[in-house]
Order: C-alpha cells, then structure tokens, then sequence
C-alpha cells in the first residue's frame, strides 16, 4: 500500500484534470471525441451529439451574499450553453442536478429554478431531468447539457491553421472587474451593514459578472453567412488560457495584438479605478463566455465590419511561439493563468 | 416580495423533485421523453439516446469511514448503467464530475478514478468528459451517462398493463442490511478504535451496499430471448416505492405476494440478528439496483426457470390497489417510505 500524500495543489486544475484522463481511452465506435474539447461528440448517424457538462459550488464558484439565486440558475445554464456553442452546435436539452443544505426554503429553490428554466426559453432547451439531494452545507449545481449538428459542421479547437484569423466576440475582462466590484462592496457591507451596495455606476460589469450570455446569436450568424470557424472555444479560463487550448490542440502558434483587444469603456474605467490593468483583466479574467474562433483568410472580409466580433490576431505555425504584441510593439509571452482554487 | 419561508423537509424529495418540475415543457421534437423516467429519452435518427444523471454526497449517501474510494468510484458510475438498463438500453458514455477538498489527496483522487474506469471498462462504457472543482468541504460526485437502443425498443415505466406479470431480478434487501452492518461497525470503532471490524461474516450484504452492480446481463438475456419488458425501472428507492412508480406511470395497479420476494439467506439472517425485518428491508431498503419489470403473459413461460428472476405478483386494472399479500394472507398497501435526506 502506498503511504505517499500527494496534494491537489501541486497540480492546479488543469493538471489534476490531465492527470485523471491519463490512460482513457474510447471503446465505442459512437464516441467521436472524448476529453479535450468543449463537448464531447456522439455520432447519431447524420448528425452528431454534443454532450457538456459542468459544476458550480457555493463558496467556490460564487457567493451567495452577493448572487441572486435568479441569476445563479440563469447562469449555470448559460455557461453549459456556451460550450454548445463553442463546438458549433444547438443546445437542445439539459439535466440538472442540485445538492442543497436545509439552510434553503422552498422559495429559495424556486427563484434558482425560475432562473434555470427562464434560460432553457432564452436558449430553446427542454429541461429532461435532473436529482436531488440534501447536501452537509452549501448549495451544489452541476448540469449536463446535449446539443447537436450537421455531421462534420461541428467545430473543435484542433482545426486551426496558419494564416487564420483569430476572432473575439463582444468584450473581455468585464466580468472579472465585475467580481472585483462584488467582493468590494461585501467587504462594505460586512464592514458596516448599514452600508448600502453601489453597483448601479459600474451595472455593465456587475451584469456580466452575474448574467453571461451564451453567443448563440453569433453562430446563428455565422451559419447565415456561410462561416465555419476552423477552430472555436469559448472564453471561460480567460483569453490567454483559451488561446494556449487552440494552440496546443491546434499545434499552431498564436500572435495577438494588445490594441486589439475589446474590452467595455465603462468596465475599463471601473478597473482602473480599481487600480487593476484592463489587458490583464481581459487576458486572464475568464468568465465572459465570448467566443474565441479562427477563420480562414478568405472569410475575413465577411466579418470585417461586424459590429460585435474583433480581429485580434492570427496563427502562424510555432506552437511555442505563443504572443501579446502590446502597443509599444514589445512581444510578451502569452500566459495561462486560470482560475486557481485548490 | 415574499416573505413566506417553507422548509424543504415538508415536500419531502419526491415532493421537492415534483415541486420543481412543475410547469416544465418539452420544446425540441428530439425530446422523445423528459422528465418522469429512469433517463430522457432523445431522438437519434433510428436509435434513441438515453440520459440519465445521478449525484453523490458525501455524509449524504456515502461515509468515507467505511466506503473505500475505489468502490465508491465503482458504485457512482454502476447506478448511473442501472438507469440505462432501466430502459433497456446499452450505457456508451459517461461524464464524470467531482467536487473535492483538499483533504483529499492526489492519490485518494487516483483510487476514485481506479473505481470509475473500472466501472466503464465493465460495462464498456467510455469517460468523455468531466468537471473538476474544489469543494469547501466533502466530496461530492457528479455522473450523466448517456446509453443506446433501437427506437422503440425503450422501456418506459408507464407500458405495464393489466395481467403482466412482475418480475424482479437477484435479491432484495441486502444492500440496506450491508449499511446497518456498516454503520454498526462505525459506531463500535468510534466506541473503541482497537476493535476491528468483523465484516467478513456479513460478506455478501455489506458488498451489496459497497459494490452494486448494474443488471446490463439480465438486459442483455431478455434480449437473447427475444423478451421486450412492457415497463421498467432499477430498485434504486425500495420495492415498494419503485412499484408505485409503475403503479402510477403505467395507471394500474400492483399485486405481491411476500412469500415471492428474493431475500438472500445469509442475508436475511443477518437481518433478523439486527431486529430487522427481512421483507421491511426488501420493501424498502432500496440501493439494490436490481431490475424491476412486468412481462406479458406469453413472455411467462421463458422467464420461469431462470436462476435469477422471480415472478413477485401481477398488474391489474385498478391503480389505486398497490397491494402487498403476505403470508398469512393478509393484504396490506405498498406504501413509498424512500429515503428521507432533508
């Protein structure tokens, strides 16, 4: 028997998760693709499966004295959305799980739920089940998501090549500064709870803090246009963490340009007042669910004048060479930081 | 705003899931089936796609002091097949989430996973994706699976009808004895840590309680004998209560006779040592997933020498006579007792 200790620590999460895949291997013929991607894809003869999921815990992946529970089920559905969305596909059904203390009513069950099935109409998909369970302390919400499309349009983040043009949607960071925002005015509150919360000057970051949006509406627009990404992920670790997940399954280098980067005036101005760098809130932040793509050259003119999706750079073929061209025209290493929580 | 505030514990889980499905619609034509069975059922072209989703908490349904890790990896996915099976399908895929504190070591994450890919190279099932988050206490496992089958050979719990005949795979009871036993060892440890634990004469129902096994055999023979079951479920919350699950799904009623109920004898005497009623364990123990359905009465004659299914009672036309016959004769009514978490 061993009696060696090892602590998650010394692995992070996305070592952890590495180390946990080691040696998997797939048996069937209908699983297309397992681990590594947004979804997982399931062959269902012309078309393909997309199958997500993912967990939110209380005290880890968001605070109750500052999150509506509304929000937090609109939230938790939201983000599986987004890795439909990611690998190119329509989200069709969801099974949703909670574990909760008896700390929780009745009615604090339905506001989570109202937000939940509110975002299966926003998004069109039917909530097919779920369970149930007591938990020792906390709220738990952990949702599995099936999406689907065409055989062969479903998009990975491996197919990206050099030459391709790195695109973002709507804006970055704001959701980080918007959590910044939150813990801030926790700390007021708890310092004197007489104080009232201040979010309504800095309401744009807040809302993408507490309500992301799946893009949806982008790969609507981009089928309407005839554009097949050659490779997409959604920004959810923060960009330079996501861009390395292109690189790396892509075996591409990426090469950004800081000026390029969208990032909201108000959310800018709201970090700088919270002595925080926009860029870096936008490189490492995470949390906005935009869409991170490439497209071939000859899609770029299609999309130049889109008013919600920014060229930011392009791939060349050095997957070491992964850089931040910031506006003094130096070249930094692109860097993954994730969220770190063990 | 409200300010009602009700207690979880007066809906009770069933109540809760029922409170919280209220309202819910389907919207996409591949919903074949939501919410009310063993797994959604999904349109797949000629096949279906079954997905079914289970949640563990540790100090809820499982206790660290006596369940080793390994098992518990093994179990978490086993009860997820015994849905599919539930719906006479072929389980394909799984995702597996955890949520852990950093009490837990790299290695105690290592004998987790040893049991949940031991799991899927069991029932030939392949791991395809994940989540792994920290936890600010207690572990808490997270499975969806999706299984397979021919459309129209799904097994639903509401296809039973009047004069099918009741079966139910194995043994009954003796995962619920294993946990007494087990609880019971806890409580003498604790009193005195030099004792050991004597589990070895109580082999069969503490593995019952620690190693569940799925039934993809039984599903696997039916089918060799050409035996679609008229409804299903796995005997997750107890006979009784899984009976009254087709009772009401199906909209008759059920007849058994307590003399026909499979009770292992080492078993049942370990039971009687606890003062424990053996068929009280059968009813409502539950965490046997074993299988539960009712055949047609042509199908009768193939199924009554098999070593281990047992024809327990019939369907008839009444659903609100969910009788059990004992015996002595008398005829008492199956009541759902389940589990009570909150």
């Amino acid at each position: 028997m061993s009696t060696t200790r090892t602590d998650i620590s010394t692995l992070g999460e996305f070592g952890l998760i590495d180390h946990i895949h080691q040696g998997v291997t797939l048996r069937n013929a209908t699983s297309l693709k397992g681990i590594g991607d947004d979804a997982a894809v399931i062959d269902a003869g012309e078309e393909v499966i997309l199958l997500s999921t993912d967990m939110l815990v209380e005290g880890i992946h968001f605070d109750l004295a500052y999150t509506p529970l509304q929000h937090l089920g609109y939230k938790s559905v939201a983000v599986n959305v987004s890795d439909i969305a990611a690998m190119n596909g329509k989200p069709e059904q969801v099974v949703v799980s909670i574990a909760l203390s008896n700390r929780f009513s009745v009615e604090a069950v339905d506001a989570l739920y109202d937000g939940i099935k509110a975002a299966c109409e926003s998004y069109g998909v039917d909530l097919v089940g779920g369970d149930t369970a007591a938990s020792p302390s906390g709220l738990i919400i952990s949702i599995s998501i099936l999406g689907r499309t065409k055989k062969g349009n479903e998009v990975y983040r491996s197919g990206a090549r050099e030459n391709d043009v790195i695109c973002v949607t709507g804006d970055l960071g704001a959701a980080y500064i918007g959590l910044q925002i939150l813990e801030r005015e926790k700390e007021v509150f708890l310092a004197d709870p007489n104080m009232q919360p201040d979010l309504e000057k800095h309401e744009y970051a807040v809302g993408r803090q507490l309500k992301p949006k799946a893009r949806m509406d982008i790969i609507h627009e981009l089928a309407d246009l005839g554009i097949k990404p050659t490779a997409m992920i959604d920004v959810s670790d923060g960009l330079a963490s996501d861009l390395l997940h292109i690189s790396k399954n892509s075996n591409v280098g990426v090469r950004i340009f800081e000026d390029k980067i969208p990032i909201d005036e108000d959310a800018f101005n709201t970090a700088v007042e919270f002595k925080l760098d926009p860029f870096t809130c936008a490189l490492n932040g995470g949390e906005d669910y935009e869409l991170l793509f490439t497209i071939r050259q000859q899609d770029v003119e299609k999309l130049k004048k889109h008013y919600d999706i920014q060229m930011i750079g392009y791939i060349h073929s050095d997957p070491k060479q992964n850089v931040l061209i910031t506006k003094n025209e130096n070249v930094v290493p692109l860097r993954a930081q994730g969220w770190v929580h063990f």
